[in-house]
């Protein structure tokens, strides 16, 4: 199989994972609305990456499995809540209306707390060996020095000067952490020795500043023809983004040498990182 | 020391525990939003029945002490999300403004996120040797077929006829599920045989719903004198109480069954259970 066939591999195992989530004891209308988010066709990047990371370390990505679709609930929890009246407001996402238009407020919030505490019940009952520091790993990324400091700061700090530093850290936050635990907790399920963790957790981090940079990118220049008033929008809401710290060119250069981070972090593991150096380098060139 | 005494110096300890959680990471808005609804004058029943039975099992209470925070932190983070305008629109909670009314309704969100994702941190850190089993009680007893079922049924069956069956099943979910996770997984924590954990089971689920019917029965005799008008709004809310369902006289009559069937379900453990089965007694005559 070629890298692309691996990935979609990885993905179609995933997918049938999530789906067949039995939710045991859930009302039909939790259900429901969870099922509405989680199964909406992403690209499970998240999941693949810990599954990726779990056979780069020599481990049995079967058993990973669980701990991939909690990465994906988690996500998926993280999008719903993003999108309440009271947090971005939005109404649709991938082209489909978001939960809380759907379901009403209460189910969404529901929906999100249901998601999150899922993806704790899934991992406790893998019962894998490594079971408990994977978990750990992963509960740090979402938690309140990672992903939720992240959207803390993308609320509370809306409107301020965008700096290097604060910018910095509310992509490390939002997305890198999210990026990183995937890695981290893929290799301690595989068995990977402490060393090649820190190695894995460097790639995560470089990948996940580059993944945000170019979605700071692909807002201004998604449709050329309206960049300027795409632009004007961002600044109106005092969105805190990379190009609004340094300019698009320099940006785009800053996305370059994250990801070159990104593959040299993982040296140490020889040929077989290729694929995770090769997945780093087509963020650069995704276009959605 | 006697019962009271001990209760007390359970509860003296899990509020330095909590107080002095580091909270790594959590930008300051944050940690501010999560400690004021965590460190609020609580009674701390979850958390000290957690400790009473790890100690009932033999267990180190000090090793049980994160998990005793991590129910703590899962009662508030239910408590901030039902207060949302969009669930039961409270605007005050023990004679306070509830989260959202002092901290916004996006932080208050994230808030409610941020303690229910750092009870599955500290947790994981906690490196029990039984910590995933005893996490996994918890994740299940706050999740989808726990409490989450209950907050549901309560959210959309709001408004339709109380059977008994219905509110059951909305209390075992509400309010049992989080009361029993104490104790079986204190008593996995405190390394107890399968019997008598699944003896603690059989207490938490009766003292859950005990529990419950008293607070139903609180809400219509609070004030004596109002108690046809509570009664009458608590059927303009369509609320699915117990009362609603048998009568006042019936409903304590169920919670005095429900006690004696906890402290039955103890016998297995002699005289090491009088603790908990006189708190169980406790229940029925508290106030608040």
């Amino acid at each position: 199989m070629n890298d692309k066939e691996v990935l979609a591999a990885y993905k179609a195992r995933l997918e049938a994972y999530l789906d067949a989530l039995p939710m045991a004891g859930a009302p039909d209308r939790l259900r429901e609305a969870m099922r509405y988010s989680l199964l909406n066709g992403g690209k499970r990047l998240r999941g693949c990456l810990l599954l990726a990371a779990c056979e780069l370390a020599g481990g049995n990505t079967e058993e990973a499995l669980p701990f991939a679709a909690a990465l994906e609930m988690i996500h998926a929890y993280s999008l719903i809540h993003d999108d309440l009246p009271a947090m971005d407001n939005d109404t649709l996402r991938r082209g489909k209306p978001t939960n809380h238009v759907v379901f009403g407020e209460a189910m969404a919030i529901l929906a999100g707390d249901g998601l999150l505490t899922h993806a704790f019940e899934v991992m406790a009952a893998a019962n894998h060996p490594r079971a408990l520091r994977a978990l750990g790993e992963i509960a740090k990324a979402a938690g309140v020095g990672g992903m939720l400091a992240g959207q803390t700061l993308d609320v509370t700090m809306e409107g301020t000067e965008p700096t290097m530093d604060l910018v910095n850290t509310i992509h490390r936050g939002k997305t890198a952490a999210l990026l990183t635990a995937p890695i981290t907790a893929g290799l301690i399920l595989g068995g990977a020795s402490d060393t090649e963790i820190e190695a894995g957790r460097e790639y995560g981090y470089h990948l996940g500043m580059a993944f945000q940079i170019v979605d700071d990118l692909l807002d201004l220049e998604g449709d050329p023809a309206l960049m300027g008033k795409t632009l004007g929008k961002d600044q109106a809401e005092g969105k805190l983004t990379w190009p609004a710290c340094v300019g698009v060119d320099q940006a785009r250069k800053d996305a370059e040498a994250h990801i070159r981070a990104a593959a040299g972090a993982l040296a140490p593991f020889g040929k077989k990182a290729e694929f995770l150096q090769t997945l780093a380098f087509s963020t650069l060139h995704r276009v959605q």
